[in-house]
């Protein structure tokens, strides 16, 4: 592991000493005094990748924490899949999909946990809580469930019921509030001062950015070399924030020469991080960012993105930026993908996918751009969300006859 | 990969040149007349297991087809869990969850999928097929959208509607066939005789055993050891058997000194397997097994299963044997076993952890035992399925009194 040099607050810069402060600076609050996990970067000795090291483990050379703190679960070390043929499509030089829905517990929610969790144990905080739109949350009471910690999960009530079944089989403790997922957020937060609870949300908790960081160490280590582009979807931008700082400490521990343009893929609904990427892209500042959130894609239905000021600063740092795209757009990605490539992501998902035809068609990507879509969440926890408008199949009686008929109606 | 030395007839043991034949000895016909892949096995020379290989590729040298016809889609390569406390709760002196829910498209049924898709792109077939309870059909549909093949899968009606709409996502022909599991499974194979689909039904595609014996392989290399027993799930039969036919060719090849003891797991109301394996320990046939089934863990609800012959044969080679458990014990062992391990498997995936408290309880398992739970299907797909009779999370207003009064009331 890395001894961080310092937890520095995003706003006002300041430096605390590593592990004196959980959060956010006390100076500038939540969201803006979020804080960054500093450290001294130099290739010199460092054992990355370890090849010993399982799953993420294998960069712990820059986590803050290492796998001897790590609950059983195998986070990272997901498949990036070759896609020649939609390259072709697409017009690029090269297409890959990063299929983050292989984790644990369905989506790439598990490289944050795992670190929280991991640091969590280190600091010898016996409990943990969070709040989520149903993946953070699976994902923190997976593994809490395998380390035997308790935990606390406070989802707010529009999230799916198949998300919030496997909290309760996890055995997590889950309050479903009865308001946004914002107001969820506050009420997590609130509570675990109040309890003592180690907070794993997204946004709140610089780590679950370390952990996240790893999807971009696996992207680099796989191609052996940085792309030209990688595509992901924003919510809260704690996962934006983590693919960014993962590429950045390439470059400056100097294991990659350049880094490449990262992009953000929010709904049209809930695109309060792409407004604050276009405000401060003008000279404004980035906070207040809080919008009305309305989406299918419940995964990114964030309207107070916690991570905004990461989201926002280290996207404009690597030369990308952000697209919205509409919720039938959204659908038609997450069942294109699934169709064409065999990978079943949910909307949100899915989201990196729509975007990459509006990023093509306004000559963002091109000819030159190898570009790698993120897909952060399995379409199994909630097929029938994916499959929306599609037909269903035909039940036929258990005859040769009915099947010649389907076959030579349809193919 | 492997050159097959001919494909063996398991009733009457007649070999017939590698591939003149796909499904049955036309003699002794199907299920009787499965066939089994055999090669001449010798550690000499073979590249085994592969360190390039990805995921199941690794184990290419014991396979009848190369990585070079796969598609991109990485099966295997799945995590090995060791539970030291859940050993000590059984009083096993080791116990591992191998979790092969964290497949691509969620089961175990992408390893035989793997291999039989690879060898239908190597013989030139141009569509595929099968029947399924589910997760095979799933598994099938995901790998041909990822290789651009037509599919046609037969489900019975009864197979949950996450499961088809996966289906449906990943554009496979589906028919719902108004019956049970085995009158679909006829009609898939008749279905395939006249369109000329290579058809990927468990049991009746040798393939489907060679892929699954790469369960085995992963354990054995793992663990750099045999355990003493493995436990797994069993509907049809083809999974156990891949499971005993990867064990037992490593110890023809000399990789291994001896087998574990393979156990299997069926539900009390779907035990058509489990009660075959009595007859021949008496000394009756295995054939024919046909029964009534009826479960609540739909992927091992098989009344007539299709691979009971080498299922009931190997098993007994391994000198292990088969266990029934009720479907409430079925139910609870998913749910403990996501509470306690933090793994999120179906009904039937954690059918194992069920037996190992029968097994254990009957002296079958003690304290000199390393024993494997396979899990071979993710809760995900039905997750509702997995919670039943768990009581739902409480609604709370946004605001601390309200989650003071739950912690107070609940710890």
């Amino acid at each position: 592991m890395a001894e961080p040099k310092s937890f520095r607050c995003v706003t006002c810069g300041r430096e605390f000493p590593p592990w004196s402060v959980d959060y956010f600076c006390p100076r500038c609050g939540f969201p803006a005094g979020n804080l960054e996990v500093r450290y001294a970067l130099g290739r010199g000795g460092l054992d990355f990748p370890d090849p010993e090291g399982v799953g993420l483990w294998r960069y712990a050379a820059l986590l803050p924490v290492g796998a001897e703190h790590a609950v059983r679960l195998r986070a990272g070390g997901t498949p990036l899949y070759p896609c020649p043929e939609l390259a072709e499509a697409f017009g690029l030089r090269g297409l890959w999909l990063k299929d983050d829905t292989l984790q644990p517990t369905g989506s790439c929610k598990d490289r944050g946990t795992a670190v929280a969790v991991a640091v969590a144990r280190r600091l010898g905080r016996t409990a943990l809580s969070c709040a989520s739109t149903g993946n953070a949350a699976s994902s923190l009471a997976g593994f809490c469930a395998a380390g035997g910690l308790p935990c606390y999960i406070f989802v707010p009530k529009h999230a799916p019921a198949p998300k919030v079944a496997q909290l309760v089989a996890f055995g997590a403790r889950v309050f479903r509030v009865d308001g946004t997922y914002d107001q969820a957020f506050a009420l997590a937060l609130a509570a675990s001062q109040e309890f003592g609870w180690y907070n794993r949300s997204d946004g709140l908790n610089p780590m679950v950015v370390e952990g996240n960081k790893t999807v971009a160490f696996e992207i680099w280590e796989e191609l052996g070399d940085v792309p030209e582009a990688v595509v992901v979807a924003v919510g809260d931008g704690a996962v934006i924030a983590g693919v960014c700082k993962g590429f950045l400490e390439l470059r400056e521990g100097g294991w990659a020469a350049r880094v490449p343009r990262v992009f953000g893929v929010q709904a049209e609904g809930a695109a309060a991080v792409a407004h604050a990427f276009a405000r401060y892209r003008r000279g404004e500042p980035i906070l207040p960012a809080e919008e009305p959130a309305q989406t299918l894609a419940d995964s990114i239905c964030v309207g107070k993105p916690a991570d905004v000021v990461k989201a926002v600063r280290y996207v404009a740092e690597t030369g990308g930026g952000y697209v919205t795209v509409r919720d039938p757009e959204l659908l038609a990605a997450a069942q294109e993908l699934a169709r064409r490539a065999g990978v079943f992501a949910e909307p949100s998902g899915a989201a990196p996918y729509a975007a990459l035809q509006r990023l093509v068609r306004e000559g963002q990507l091109g000819p030159r751009d190898r570009v790698v879509l993120v897909l952060t969440g399995s379409g199994l926890k909630d097929p029938q969300g994916v499959t929306r408008g599609l037909p269903e199949p035909p039940l036929i009686p258990p005859d040769l006859r009915a099947v010649r008929e389907g076959v030579e109606r349809c193919g």
